[in-house]
């Protein structure tokens, strides 16, 4: 994730262009069913899943992923994305700022708080920069420089792994992680970028004080796969690719964390892509659920397209909830889920 | 449903030249196995399965699935399964008839009898139109419009909330409900139209006195894919297309709906394509089967195509039947079933 | 099965032409998977699948199973079979033999003991006929016309009831199943010809004192496939058709009829298509292994293509048995099995 | 395996040209999922992999399983092998040296200590051969002729069954097994060459004294498929492709060969086609992990290109195990893995 702005527009163009899916695992939303109630004691229009965060309110419990930064190109995305994030009451995370934070003259291309001044606003860094010099200050500069209302840490081991030239040395952060959420004045999320949380690292990260999980699962993106469209070397192609079902699947990952944390907030993300995926999300226990890739396409073209897109994910999540009579996210959150293969009705926590 | 005759135009044409099927779901059936008995004590010719049900006798558990009403095309469609279904025995439900609540014209669009005077004959409105100024009096002027033997009343807040005029009014029925029921002179039937009654609700429908409910579950047409089709806005279509495997499969719905009723006559219908699949719906407890689409192409043409249609259907059930050793539709109801995928025999209530 | 001799050469014509195989239904055994053994104890040249049954000793378990008769063509395609059962030591059943009862002219086409004076050889009636007719002194006159060691009796209620003209009166034929199987001096087995047989009826035949019982289950020929091919009648075929999924697929059969009843050999047929198959059916509780289908194009040529045919499946079985350490079909029915999808060893009774 | 020099070289041939993997069955590794830990302790060059096996050291659990000798082509592969497995740090085991002890002109084909002189060399012979006139002799000859640290004694019962001239006397080898294990100076490891170990088997192989034993389970290069291909006769192919599907697949021989064992170390190959494979295999109690076929055409070429091909299983072999948090091969061992069909976690023994 953390790039040079060079790196990071070839992560945009690969995104794009290229069928970076993971291989052979799916997030599980498909094999999922939510129970339908044919007779609802609900209106559409009475469905209300708006929720507070962190001193925010939100119309919907949707959060555009964190993508981008460093790049003019980035910045035009930016500015699409926080627009609409603003218009549609929704949270919106930016990208990795590691590259403002070496090049404070790139700070701009993430500055969204113009067009969107109450939205839940996330900044982003790579954890495992507390290894490579970085610490509360450069924290605070991510968080100041885009106003964030919370930090965003991410977690890519896979993907640094299969890069030659990866970031290597993630031994010792878990206290140092434990240091900078005890000093840094927002709540820190702790997010995976595809490959999913585990039960006990989500046990764990909560011990730690962080304030909410965002599994970012396996069935969506997969980094491993962006990388080996990246790599030239045949060889560290090879290797990337045979990761591409590496990962917790979406569902799994989210079911263990939400069995393993009490109380935090947890964001269901990684191959979202329909709001129905999202009302399975919540009925397994997310506060949000969030996507990335699939607006991508239309963030390079206009705020109308990005927003023509989240209208219409809203609108599914909406008719979802109302077709389970549910008329908030509290019921939604109650709503039985059937497995397709077994047949049975899913056992929630 | 519920609509203009220019809208059920649209439906029937749709119905008729794309792929409405639910995808991503089955009905279920597929994955069961009726227990073969390789000699049956019961000659082929002997198998009986008529019944009687609310003072008229059928001669077979059928029921052609409310379809149409309202337009000339309609007219025509509707007198040819009638007069198949008089000559058969077996059941009809009429196409909504609000249009003709609406606009008394159109009642003769309706109108059977003439053709059909000895079939189990169902009126049909949207239970949504409860809220939308319809009560005791319109119900009691469908059934009297077409000399009816009971009322169905259907629900379909998926297809209603997919269209962007969709009745999106359902909050307060349950009561209004029951104020019909009791109402009205005639059994009242709550059924879906595709997306299938779950336990709880199939529960509280009993509760309120309805006189049967028919699953109408996932796996045959998807009214939420007719609405994709006949949506022309970009983002209409794809949140349509997106509930494409929305809902319980018929099979799954079926055995909810009989665990979670008692005594009342339970209708499976969506999906149902041959005699078996209708073989199984009763062993699994269903009292009569219902299938709608699959004959409307027939009956866009004459009545002969429509007998020999369900003539070949009522003559798998009879077969399957035998072939179960299963004298009548008691013995039939009590036929083990085996789950393909588990290899095991089928726990029945 | 029975037939004059001009739809039995019809049935023949199908077979090889058409495909008939069941849809949407397997045997099961691809399922299955036999422990092997890495070091077995015995000789591969040791390996002696050979058994004593009714006075007869067979070199393998294995049964031509019953097909044809009646006509010039059967005649040479039954001598065919018959030299090569005579030569690998295997049994055989010849086709229904209705028609050489009706026209005693036709007896010569299922006369075989000059060939093979030594097999084990079985008769072959419809039990329905039982009620059209037939008793003990027809019984009598099958076995004795072909010399046969016992006779088989098959039961085909579905493909009779797929026929609009098919034999349609099966009530009343279990006492005189018990009658005849009390009169006639040799062994009755009674079978299925494609959709197996269920526990209660094995149960039952036991009880009758049926001496043994092939369960011909679902999973290779299909008889309602067959006549579909055979119909005329666009709807006699659809509703033929839409059985190709019906029966009790062959190993569940056969676990089925070896846990309801005791110690009368079972055989097992329908859809064994490798020796490996056969040795399955072994390890599941079989004493003789039966196929039909797959040589019959052979037998159409010459003995050689016959015998290179049943050759390769006792090979086969020969060397899967190896394989399984086991020397003799004692040890081979003992064999442990594991359940591919489960990944679990199963449950033998 | 044990051939002349020209039966050695149609299977590399073979094995080279031809489609030889088991059809309709796998290795069961695809259905494991390692438990991804986001957040490791352990930098990626921290993770060491290296044990110490027999007084030797290797740098990974990696063999490089048995394939060749005998040609001269053999002897440049093996060469090359040799090489990449000094460099690599990874053992290696050479192909059956049956064709050297009959004609100890061959032994150079075999010779691979001057290129290698500090790996973990493996010899080969098969068990079988002690039933035709080898012994301890024998045993020690292969040993010595190649300074081999152990010796493998290979099983393939079924690849000698599928050959009409294939070895047949396999009874009376466990009590020479017996005497070999302990007469001979090092230890012996007992594998199969593609169908995997059952329980039973391993069991017996430990009370024997065999102190490794290499599953090379079913999913990866099938003998009997190979040995189709080397077949002329019509009927000899078709009984060898019948038995694609044979065997146990390599992860349920792995569970079970570890269950059923105590303390000894367990081999793993037959279908590892990655480090990932690898690390699973670990996971669930495998010592070393070998591969064969995919790195043959490799070897035909360099040692550059074998180097490139071990080097990048190797390096998916640490990302795996740094990305579950495993520092060595102790903790990798305890990872949790997945089912992802069940969706539930693997109870490990
Ligand atoms: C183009 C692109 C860039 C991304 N950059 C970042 C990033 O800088 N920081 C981060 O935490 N996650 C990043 N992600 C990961 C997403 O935030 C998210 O975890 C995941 O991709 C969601 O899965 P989805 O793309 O399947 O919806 C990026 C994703 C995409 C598609
Ligand atoms: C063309 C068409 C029109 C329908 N119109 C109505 C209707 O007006 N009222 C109603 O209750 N159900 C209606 N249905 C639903 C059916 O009655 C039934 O619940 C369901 O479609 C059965 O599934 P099948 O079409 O897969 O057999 C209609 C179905 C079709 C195919
Ligand atoms: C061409 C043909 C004719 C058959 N005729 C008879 C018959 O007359 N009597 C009978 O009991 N079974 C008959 N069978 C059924 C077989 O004996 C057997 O039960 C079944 O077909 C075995 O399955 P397989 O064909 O998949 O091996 C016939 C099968 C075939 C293929
Ligand atoms: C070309 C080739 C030759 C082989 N020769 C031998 C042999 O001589 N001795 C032996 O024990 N195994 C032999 N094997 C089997 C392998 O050692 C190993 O058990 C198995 O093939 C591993 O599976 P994989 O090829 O799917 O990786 C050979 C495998 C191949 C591909």
């Amino acid at each position: 994730m953390d790039s040079t702005p060079h790196r990071k527009s070839d992560h945009i163009r690969i995104v794009l262009e290229e069928d970076v899916l993971g291989k052979g695992v799916s997030t599980g939303f498909e094999r999922l069913m939510l129970e339908h109630c044919a007779l609802p004691e609900v209106d559409l229009d009475g469905v209300d899943l708006g929720l507070n965060l962190w001193g925010k309110s939100l119309a919907y419990p949707w959060l555009i992923s964190s993508m981008t930064g460093g790049t003019p190109e980035a910045k035009q995305i930016n500015l699409f994305l926080a627009e609409v994030a603003q218009t549609l009451g929704i949270a919106m995370g930016l990208g990795s700022q590691r590259a403002a934070i070496e090049n404070p003259d790139l700070a701009a291309t993430y500055q969204v708080r113009s067009v969107a001044p109450d939205i839940l606003l996330f900044a982003n860094l790579g954890l495992v920069q507390l290894n490579y010099g970085y610490g509360l200050a450069e924290a605070q500069r991510a968080v100041a420089m885009i106003e964030a209302d919370a930090l965003i840490l991410h977690l890519n081991p896979l993907q640094e792994a299969v890069q030659p030239d990866g970031d290597r040395r993630w031994s010792g952060l878990w206290p140092k992680l434990e240091t900078l959420v005890q000093g840094l004045e927002v709540p820190v999320i702790v997010k995976e970028v595809g490959n999913g949380i585990s039960g006990p690292v989500a046990k764990r990260l909560q011990e730690c004080g962080v304030k909410a999980i965002d599994v970012a699962g396996a069935g969506g993106t997969s980094w491993s796969e962006v990388e080996a469209h990246r790599q030239t070397d045949r060889q560290a192609k090879e290797v990337a690719h045979n990761f591409a079902d590496w990962g917790l699947p979406t569902a799994l990952s989210l079911q263990q964390v939400v069995q393993n944390t009490e109380q935090i907030p947890i964001f269901a993300s990684g191959g979202i892509r329909s709001g129905i995926d999202g009302a399975k999300a919540i009925a397994l226990g997310a506060t949000l659920v969030g996507s990335a890739a699939p607006v991508l396409a239309e963030a390079t073209v206009n705020a109308q397209r990005v927003y023509d897109h989240y209208q219409a994910r809203l609108r599914e999540l909406k008719i979802a909830a109302f077709c389970c009579d549910a008329a908030n996210l509290t019921q939604l959150a109650q709503v039985p889920l059937w497995d397709r293969q077994s047949g049975q009705r899913l056992t929630k926590p």
